[in-house]
């Protein structure tokens, strides 16, 4: 660990973000998704699934009657929007936002009790069931969400009531877990409470906190496994659901089969997975942990190289919304879950905290431009839980296999993890720009806006201007430079084959290190930095131990997958195969955000079905037409009414 | 249906089965398999998960003590193995045999309650519950493979002991269902009864069971549906297993979504269709039923000509063990269970006894050589459940959505329903073979062996004698026919696209009319007909509306269909392709049965692997390398150790 350079990440505060295709997201979220989950979460949407998430809080707080309604995790659905919101008051200061938080934090500490509890679930139901169901309950789960809403509304408002509820309810949650006698020695059956642990740890000093989360994470897996031995004890090997008898539990789901040093393979529930593998980046860093940081290493690789879709999904099975194995990424299945992708960025910014190498900066990357917007419809309202990977609409409604994948976009779900997520990710999105150490500033993705960074030298503030991922051209201006000894480092995406680069118009043969390129040396006050990636449509080929993709090819342009769709194409995405000797070119853009912008055309072929009559299977013949392949960034498709779409397309 | 002539099966024991590819299945079976399922069902096999269902019949027969054990429709691997031993008999004579099947049946009698009532699991159980859950119990199921039994061991044997025994059941079931006051007006969960009492109509002359038959038929479907109404009273909607709550029936599962008339696409628990759709064509046919027939023409096409995998494979998801939509043939996740192809021969057979057309000899041909022989061992003591279309291990390991795909033949299953459904399908196999009708021979299926069918004016007598599907020659001898006008059709597999034929050394023109030719005028004794079918090795496609064959080619040699393995063609069978310009050519067999005889190789090519490093994802060259592809009969494959199968290979 040693000689691993650790990089601060930058304050959302400090960055503004401006006009692009990133920050539109950020619009839409603040304007639009934040205003329409908190009617959500109120419940006072007409002829929705009822969220009852805020009046669970007002349950137990004593302020209005009735029974706990939803999931047994349903106040993370709160704690990840007030996150939300208090990240977008970091950057955006709105005093009737606030107020509404403040109003709703006000409910939150009445609703914890005086140890520091703080679960709805148990708190309205049975107070003397807590810690019985480590395994299924979620009660730790729910509190790191809180308090990393908690960590990031003190950071934006300054004000502490929230803060102080979280750190009397970690003060109990360490009372309670631990090796010393009279704890219980458990750990969560779904992860996160231990990277929410280090965010207080950071923003109060207090390393109980930190060791708390090392506990939490060294104790996991230990033998004999709590989990089992839970099953045999509290829960009466039964589950709490329905109270009916269950078999032993799943270690591999939860990543409890064994120690998390020894763990290197991804596997069981995707989301559980990310928060851990974060977790432990957070661990391995402020702890100096070598041996936890190459099982981060380990993890890393087996998830982007080998267990990752093209459109940065993760999760190859709805059973477990879980991992497989190397290299089995069916499309037609996949979960792909929008939480785990989101997680999977956490974990890349983590992981670039201590080594700033381009990898991690292109993971982001493909998980923010691809499976991320996809998620969400281009009005903020309609959210995937499971990104297709591939659709066809008669399989997800005749298929049980494929029940899951849903060919259009819904307006909220009773498990509604996603999108409360995806909130809070985009109005936190300052935070994984940039990143900066001492006199060296990192740029890591490019979006348009301004930042500021204090070293202790002086300043950094850079203007960013670009028209990415449409134009590979990125031009920065330095407005200000701590030192002379400042250096920018830049990163090239890893999808980029040819580039330049020009120092106030001057072309500039800097050099690059771990996908960085580093200009150094007489750095001043209006500087222009241009960088010129070159952009061609390109076909991508899958490691051919990807069954799935064997012989096929995915469409790409800079950081953008495509796909094709049936409005575009016609019924049948299957019979389609590429001219992988066509060019593929991008047609001219009519209007900002909208799927017909930055559509490719290329060359193709297609079966011939019109010949085929009542036979099923005949002699092979090669016959095909040509047709025009049409291809629109994934991130935007299933915004024109249902159809078939398909990433990986034949050759 | 006036127009339509009917055409009698043959008796087994009018048909002696020689030494052929088929035939050799049946010595199998009669030498192998049934022995040892005698010994499984009386739980003799150390090791293996017992089967009680002899016991069971002790125990509710008053002659053991204990409980009930196994499936609720344990009884009927007794039945269907004790219809396999009286079809064994019918062609094979066996005193000591026939003398283990008369002690078997002497303990089914004496289970048999007074009233007619015989089911096991609520003999011993709570008789005061039966009928009360037709949706899942199986007493009619069972009651029903116990009547086939019965007709089967009477025609073999002339005993009537076991026959009376389920004529008092078949009357107290009667007594029990029908429109009439006073009676349910129900209908079984799964259907099998139907087709039974046919058979007891076909022996008693009868007619009450044919009526009560129709019955069951007629009134599956009609609203206000009968399980939803059981399952709101009866079984106070709850599931007999656990007596834990449960939804509202799936009535597509065991297709009572609907009249019986009304159905044109196979839908539920293909088993359960098939069944159905049999004793539909056996009603058509016997009460002259046109509705009827069309019901089951649309159902047929639905079927083979929408839902069926190459190999004869049916049922597409293995939740519900179901069929699920047209062209969705998904092949690692098929279900494809050995049951239903069984019963897809069930039905072809009573198709063809109301229309003479090729097609039904097609599909059993196909069910015959491919999927049904693969579904067992070469030395018949391993089975699958479900005949996988395509197999990667470790994705049968890993990824819960293909657990059910077993890379290997199991020994035996605790739901045993497929093995002794296989052993009555091969020792009953003579009466699939030929048919009759006045003067009309026909030979649907080409086996070695003898047969001698009486008519109206004599005796047909034949001699067939081939090496199918090794060699395409076929040679009938006429040994004796009854009549100057005597005619003999034989089908001309609908896989041949050249044949002659010649009659005593001369070639002859006969015409053909739907899939048969027709020799007619002067047969007579001693006389010759050679066909010669012209075989090769080809490259078959499917409708391009099937998503996962797109771009893909099955090898076909004759009647078989091939597959890879990984131990012939090395791990990762997707990355080969087929090169469609190449001749695929037959090796020289060395052994009579082995997958290593009749393989078949050709050119193909291979992704390059090895230019791959970490990554994941690069840009797309079409770098292959040339290889040799070496094919296995389907049939044969999972007989040299574990590995990778595919039957649809890119092209």
């Amino acid at each position: 660990m040693g000689n691993l350079q650790i990089c601060d990440a930058v304050e959302i505060k400090n960055v503004r973000i401006g006009n692009s295709f990133l920050g539109k997201y950020c619009d839409l979220v603040r304007d639009t998704v934040l205003p329409y989950q908190w009617e959500i979460l109120n419940d006072r949407i007409k002829g929705k699934e009822p969220s009852h998430a805020v009046l669970n809080f007002k349950i137990a707080a004593g302020l209005a009657e009735g029974d706990f309604y939803g999931e047994v995790f349903q106040d993370s659905d709160l704690a990840k929007w007030l996150e939300a919101a208090a990240c977008c008051l970091e950057a955006h200061p709105d005093p009737e936002l606030e107020n509404i938080a403040d109003g709703v934090i006000e409910i939150i500490e009445k609703a914890q009790r005086e140890d520091g509890y703080l679960d709805t679930y148990f708190i309205i139901g049975s107070q003397e069931k807590r810690w019985e169901d480590l395994y299924e309950c979620h009660e730790l789960y729910c509190m790191g969400h809180m308090t990393e809403a908690a960590v990031a509304y003190y950071k934006a408002t300054g004000k502490r009531r929230l803060l102080d509820v979280m750190i009397r309810c970690a003060d109990y949650i360490d009372r309670c877990f631990g090796r010393e006698s009279g704890k219980l020695r458990g750990y969560p059956g779904h992860q996160e409470i231990e990277l929410a642990l280090v965010r207080l740890y950071e923003v109060t000093g207090c390393e109980r906190y930190l060791a708390l989360s090392r506990y939490f994470l060294e104790e996991r897996g230990r033998l004999p496994n709590y989990f089992v031995n839970e099953w045999k004890t509290s829960r009466g090997r039964r589950t709490f659901k329905d109270n009916t008898y269950v078999g032993e539990p799943d270690l591999l789901y939860n990543q409890s089969h064994r120690s998390v040093y020894e763990q290197e393979s991804a596997v069981g529930h995707s989301v559980r997975a990310m928060y851990m593998y974060s977790a432990m980046a957070d661990v391995a860093r402020l702890t100096d942990d070598a041996a936890m940081y190459q099982a981060c290493r380990a993890l890393w690789k087996d998830v982007v190289c080998r267990q990752m879709y093209i459109t940065g999904a993760i999760g190859s099975t709805h059973t477990g919304e879980a991992f497989t194995f190397a290299y089995d990424l069916p499309n037609a299945t996949a979960y792909a879950e929008t939480c785990a992708s989101i997680g999977l960025i956490f974990f890349a910014s983590r992981m670039l905290q201590m080594d700033t190498d381009g990898v991690y900066g292109d993971v982001m990357e493909r998980v923010l431009y691809n499976v991320i917007p996809g998620s969400m419809s281009l009005d903020g309202k309609h959210f995937f839980y499971v990104n297709p990977q591939e659709v066809w609409p008669e399989a997800s409604e005749k298929n049980p296999e494929r029940f899951h994948v849903k060919p259009v976009r819904q307006e909220w779900f009773g498990c509604a993890c996603c999108p409360p997520n995806l909130a809070r990710l985009f109005t936190s999105l300052g935070k994984y720009l940039y990143s900066c150490r001492e006199d060296t500033f990192y740029i890591h993705l490019f979006v348009s806006g301004q930042v500021t960074v204090k070293t202790k030298h002086g300043f950094f503030r850079l203007n960013i201007s670009e028209n990415y991922p449409w134009s590979g051209e990125i031009e920065v201006t330095l407005e200000e430079v701590p030192s002379e000894n400042a250096r920018i480092a830049i990163r090239i995406p890893g999808w980029c084959r040819e580039w330049s680069l020009f120092l106030d118009g001057e072309e500039s043969a800097s050099p690059v290190k771990k996908g960085y390129v580093w200009i150094s040396g007489g750095l001043k006050a209006g500087m222009r930095i241009r960088l010129i990636l070159s952009m061609q449509v390109e076909l991508m080929a899958a490691d051919p131990r990807v069954r799935d993709d064997a012989g096929k090819a995915a469409i790409r342009r800079g950081p953008l997958i495509y796909c094709l769709e049936e409005i575009d194409n016609g019924k049948n995405l299957s019979a389609i195969r590429l001219d992988v000797q066509s060019a593929f070119c991008m047609e001219e853009r009519t209007s900002p955000i909208s799927p017909e912008t930055a559509a490719v055309t290329g060359r193709g072929f297609r079966l011939n079905e019109d010949s085929w009559g009542e036979e099923l299977y005949r002699p092979y013949d090669a016959a095909e037409k040509e047709v025009t392949v049409r291809a629109v960034p994934y991130c935007w498709w299933g915004n024109r009414g249902p159809g078939e779409m398909m990433v990986w397309i034949r050759t």
